[in-house]
């Protein structure tokens, strides 16, 4: 397989972006990754797109040749793909293999939601498409219920405080104030974390994302090729995508989910590397249970240590492992489809050393992308080059 | 690359399947492609799952893992793709590069909708997200209006007759007659056709397709290992996907369809063969206007040349090149993100010698999915081995 390298990312502010449209968010990313990479046009030969609920809350489907259509890349093969909000990590994964395995030169591959025009109720209720209608959702449950009975459960099984839950929270959006790209630009403390309004036990509004319009974006390219176009490539060193089961219900146990699992190993083994040797690290923080429960499923910490990790300082910038310098989906904010992307985008960013927050001398990141209650993962391993 | 077969298929019966959700569809069409293929569970490695608006119409996202849960293939990476109503052609297109490349050795592909549990409204606007809802579907087109405005340009600049159009719907419903997975199994009349109801001018009831619940699903391998799976493997010779105008107002003529000449284009040159070597072909007739258009673009006729090529019985069972014998979508039924699959799945029929409405000795077969009014195409050509 040939070695894939990134030459070019973009991605829009998120937040609640009043007057701009689903296609308009994609392909503004599109715009600054491609102009970022100087490939021209026409030697893109493919573009793969992740996105979640284009239908439902933006009224709009066939979206990846639309957006094709509207950059002037109008004849190549265009795919949405979508595995909940990994939709992103999926987008990408494709168009590495397509470079690596020889089908393509160059790809473009980007992700993209627009959720602000709807109604929190609306939002709920098409992101809960995510859980299994038949035999999980219909009861009632929605995402932040379920992440909440999580939490519940790791911290009855490994004594993690909602302190410890809290700090997650306060960390990203520590992060997010920097960060000119994030949706919160404001820190907050761990006071404000445990007292803001509940929302499903132990979680309360600080634990949760927020409601987000937002684009990513990035082209690749063969790695031998890559300096031609951009003067500080990364090398995108594996790429892992499984799934797991499709319910709470079906889990062994729910504190871990073992599609990350299978995921992060996938991408470990083909990029040589171990937890250890990542320096940087966007994972899925949908939820502050969630980061820390990704925190145990990637390696980083072992099972159950993800919370006194955090407490420890362990994930920050100056930690073992820096975990969602950009402000993670917790304070950057959380437009479904283009979470995948956006993390990538940081972890360019990064291993560039460009980043709002930079880890220092950061050479191998990781980004970590989370469908469901696990129902997918992707895990992406990227390095300097 | 290597030579992919197709061992298995499988298809639910298409129609209104009370009762029967989204999820049971997918998993009974993909059941039956397992069994046809005697491949183990475990050996599946992929699975593609093409779906068009199961958030909206099923309230089911995260399609494709759910799927594989269900089915026992938990782990392996799980993908859904949309292209609209072409999402089940592209799966097939995916399943088949992952094996010409060498990723994978087996894998699964499957196509599905549920639709006639939501009102006919709901179902309509859904289906609208096919097209540009900003530039082009806000004005209240809806996709009988688009057909109708291509059909009246279609007669206007070749002279091709009301009849001719019609004829198109007493072909596919005399083989849906045949077919025991068609949701129409009866026969129709010209005089029936062109009296049905006024739907778009000049498109009556008989010239479009029913609403449906559907699934459809196929196991790939390499060629060469086929033989020890299914007596009678039949082998993929070309595949293509392109992508077209995103709006009928960016399209040089409305008749003709960029995104079908481009994908069949890639499929022939792949493939070798030229569209006079096609026996038999499963067109995307979304409605009866849209067969004329794709036989045309296909290359079977030249353009204009489609209507009088039905009229003369040119694409009957004793033609130049039998067209959608299964009946079609007008006459099997149209659960959209099933579309695609189902075509192959019938094609695959028909090179074994095992079609309901049987091509005499057929060698070579074609399967053609549309998305929205062009904006995307997948052309898949199949021959006995």
């Amino acid at each position: 397989m040939r070695q894939v390298a990134i030459i070019g990312v973009g991605s829009t502010t998120f937040g609640k972006l009043e007057g701009t449209g689903i296609v308009e968010l994609a392909v503004a990313a599109c715009r600054e990754a491609l102009a970022e990479s100087r490939v021209p046009r026409e030697k893109i030969q493919s573009f793969y797109l992740g996105n979640f609920v284009g239908e439902r809350l933006a009224g709009q489907g066939s979206l990846a040749p639309l957006v094709a259509s509207r950059l002037g890349l109008t004849g190549i093969p265009s795919t949405k793909v979508e595995g909940a909000c990994a939709s992103g990590g999926i987008a990408l994964r494709h168009g590495v293999l397509g470079i690596a395995l020889g089908l393509y030169d160059f790809v473009l591959i980007a992700g993209v939601e627009k959720m602000t025009a709807s109604s929190t109720a609306d939002v709920t209720a098409a992101l809960a498409t995510a859980g299994d209608e038949l035999s999980e959702m219909r009861t009632g449950l929605t995402f932040p219920g379920a992440f909440g009975i999580i939490a519940r459960e790791h911290m009855h099984r490994f004594g993690t405080t909602r302190e410890q839950i809290g700090l997650v929270s306060v960390k990203n959006h520590g992060f997010g104030a920097n960060n000119p790209k994030a949706q919160f630009r404001k820190a907050v403390t761990l006071d404000a974390v445990v007292n803001s309004r509940l929302i499903a036990d132990p979680l309360r509004l600080f634990d949760c994302p927020p409601i987000s319009d937002g684009g990513a974006a990035a082209v690749l390219c063969p790695a031998d090729w890559a300096r031609e176009f951009h003067p500080r490539p990364v090398r995108v060193l594996g790429v892992g995508h499984a799934s797991g089961p499709g319910t709470l219900w079906e889990m062994d146990r729910i504190t871990s989910f073992p599609a990350t699992v299978r995921a992060s190993r996938e991408a470990y083994a083909m990029a040589g590397v171990s937890p250890a040797d990542v320096d940087v690290a966007e994972v899925h923080d949908c939820f502050t249970m969630a980061e820390i429960v990704a925190s145990e499923d990637l390696g980083f910490f072992p099972e159950g240590k993800g919370g006194p990790a955090v407490e420890d300082g362990r994930t920050g910038l100056e930690g073992t492992v820096a975990i969602n310098p950009s402000g993670g989906l917790l304070a950057k904010g959380h437009p479904v489809g283009a979470t995948g992307c956006a993390q990538v985008y940081e972890i360019v960013k990064q291993l560039r050393g460009e980043a709002a927050n930079q880890v220092g001398d950061a050479e191998i990141g990781l980004a970590h992308n989370l469908g469901g209650t696990g129902v997918v993962s992707t895990v992406t391993l990227l390095g300097r080059m």
